[in-house]
C-alpha cells in the first residue's frame, strides 16, 4: 500500500521530513535561467525548462537524504501548460531516484469530475484501449468540502493503483480558523475534528500494514496544540505537517504529531531548503549543497526531537 | 468590473445559463477522434487535440446562444500537460467568440501560492519582466476551507485584472451536507451560510456596479430551498447554479436563485449540452448542432420561468 511506502522510505532513511518543490523564477539561480532563456526564450517555455533543471539539481542533492519531494502545483500552473510539463517531467525524476512523491494540488469535485483528477494525478488515462500515466504521483493532497462523493472516486484509484492522499483537516495558515476551528453544534467539535473523523473513516478502505491507512490528513505545525489532539484522535491517520520553517513552526511544534514510535506524520519544508542558497549567501552554483545542508540540518534537529523512528508491529 | 461584463452578456443574450465544456473522449463523435489520432497518434496528444476540435466546434454553435462557458480544469489535467494545453486554447478560442469564461477548478491554498494560483488562472505571469497570461479565464471556481488567507490573494488579482472569482459554498452533491449542512455553534447556522457571509464580506473588496460583487458563490440547483434562502441572505453575491439537468435539478429548482430582475444566478449544464447528438440520436457530425438546440431549449425553459431578465439599477 502506497502510505506503507512512504512510512518505510522514512524509516530507511531516518528523515520523517518531505522537501518541498514550489519554484518561482526568484529562487532559481542566475546561471539555470540564463542557460535556459538562451535556449527557449524569455517566455514560459523558458521558465518552465529552468523550473525542471532548478528541480533536478534539489533531487539529485537530496535523493539520498529525505524520503519524499512534495512538488505544488501551483508552481507549475502559473508557468502555463509549459509548466505542468515541467510537474510532469519533475515527478518521473523524483520516482525515478526513489522519492516518494507527493502532489500538493489541493483538488476537489465531485463523482466523475473526481475521478478526473484522480485518473490525471493518482491513476492512469485511457484513450482508446490504451493507457498513459499524465501525472504519476503517489499521493495527492485534496480538500474535503464536499464530502464523500468527493473522496470516493479517489479511494477506488488508491486502492487499484497503490496510492494515498491526504485530506486538508487543520491547515497550517492564520486564518484557518475563520471555518475549521468553528465548533459543530451536533458534535460538539471543532470542523477541522470532523474533518479528521472523516479521514478515519475513509480510511477504513485502505488499510496499511503498520496501522496507518491510505487516507492521512493536513495538520499544519503552526497549531501545535491541535496537532497533538488529533494524533491522539486519529490513530490510523498519518498527517503531513506545513508550517515548519518559513511560516515559523519548530521542531517542538512539530513533535506532537508522531507517535510512541517516532512515526505518524512528515514535515514538510519548502523554501527553507529551496532557497537554502539565499539564506547561506554561498555560490548559487552551489545551490543543490545548500538544499542538502538544510535538509540535513532540519532532519537532525527533528530526529533528535524524536530519538528514533521504528515501524509500529504489523 | 469582471461579474459586470458577465451580467451584461447574460442580459444581451437574455439567457441565464453557461455550457460546461468538461470533454471526455466518449463524448467525442468517431470522426474527430479519428482525425485526430490519425494526426497525432492514439497517445495524450491525440486526445487532447480532439477535446480542443470538439470545443470549438461547441463554442461555434453556441456563441450567440449563450453568455458564458465553463470548462472544468479536471477534464484537461487527466490528459497530462497536452490536455492543459487544450484548456488554454479552448479559453482563448471561447474569449475570441465574445464568450466569458469561468475556469471550474475549485483551486485552493494559502498567500504566495495562492498568489501563484490567481497568476495561472486569471492574472499574468511574469518571466524576467515580459508578461505572459497562462491560462486567462474571466473568472475561476474556488474552494473557501482555508478562510481569507485563501481569498485575499485572489481579490488583489481580480481587481488588477478585472477578473471574478466562484466561491463553493452548497455544493449540489448528494453528500455536500456531511460538512456544509452543519450547524455550526457560535453562528447557530449551517457552514454554506457561513461561507456564504464570508462571500458577501470578501465582495466588498470589488463591488459592481449592478449590485453584484466580484465574489460570486456556487450553490446547487438540487437544493432549492437553500437557493432561495441564499438569494435572501446575500444580496450582493452572483450564484454559480450546477447541478441542472443530469444532476436532476429542473427549472423550478433554479428559479429561487435569482432576484425581482430576473438576474443574480447562471445555471450551469454540462452533459446536457455536450452529449445531447447522443441523446437525440442524430448524425453524430451534427453534434454541435444538437448541443445548440439544447442549449437554446434549456434557456426557453429557464426564460419561461424567469419572464426576462434586466439588469438593477446601477
Amino acid at each position: 500500500m502506497s502510505m506503507d511506502r512512504l512510512l518505510e522510505n522514512i524509516m530507511r532513511k531516518q528523515n520523517p521530513t518531505v522537501a518541498g518543490l514550489d519554484p518561482k523564477l526568484s529562487f532559481i539561480p542566475g546561471h539555470i535561467k540564463e542557460k535556459c532563456f538562451e535556449e527557449h526564450g524569455k517566455n514560459l517555455e523558458g521558465a518552465a525548462a529552468a523550473l525542471l533543471e532548478f528541480n533536478k539539481g534539489l533531487i539529485d542533492a537530496l535523493c539520498d537524504v529525505v524520503p519524499a519531494v512534495k512538488p505544488q502545483a501551483a508552481y507549475y500552473e502559473q508557468y502555463g501548460w509549459q509548466g505542468m510539463r515541467a510537474l510532469a517531467e519533475t515527478i518521473a525524476y523524483a520516482k525515478s531516484k526513489g522519492l516518494f512523491v507527493i502532489v500538493d494540488g489541493k483538488r476537489n469535485d465531485i463523482g466523475a469530475t473526481m475521478e478526473a483528477y484522480a485518473a490525471a494525478h493518482l491513476g492512469t488515462t485511457d484513450v482508446e484501449g490504451e493507457t498513459f500515466e499524465a501525472f504519476g504521483a503517489d499521493a495527492l493532497t485534496v480538500n474535503g468540502y464536499l464530502g464523500s462523493d468527493g473522496i470516493e472516486p479517489l479511494l477506488k484509484v488508491c486502492s487499484a493503483h497503490d496510492k494515498a492522499i491526504f485530506v486538508l483537516a487543520k491547515t497550517s495558515n492564520p486564518s484557518s480558523g475563520e471555518l475549521q476551528d468553528q465548533m459543530l453544534h451536533a458534535m460538539y467539535e471543532p470542523v477541522y475534528r470532523a474533518m479528521g473523523n472523516m479521514c478515519q473513516q475513509w480510511g477504513l478502505k485502505l488499510p496499511g500494514k503498520y496501522g496507518y491507512s491510505g487516507v492521512g490528513a493536513v495538520v499544519g505545525a503552526t497549531y501545535p496544540k491541535q496537532l497533538k489532539e488529533m494524533r491522539k484522535a486519529l490513530p490510523n491517520t498519518f498527517f503531513l505537517v506545513p508550517g515548519y520553517g518559513a511560516q515559523g513552526g519548530a521542531a517542538d511544534d512539530v513533535a506532537p504529531g508522531f507517535d510512541k514510535h517516532g512515526c505518524g506524520a512528515i514535515v514538510n519544508s519548502s523554501r527553507g531548503i529551496m532557497c537554502a542558497w539565499q539564506k547561506e549567501g554561498c555560490d548559487p552554483k552551489d545551490y543543490a549543497g545548500a538544499a542538502r545542508r538544510e535538509a540535513v540540518r532540519m532532519r537532525d534537529e527533528i530526529m533528535a526531537r524524536l530519538g528514533g523512528i521504528s515501524l509500529p508491529a504489523t
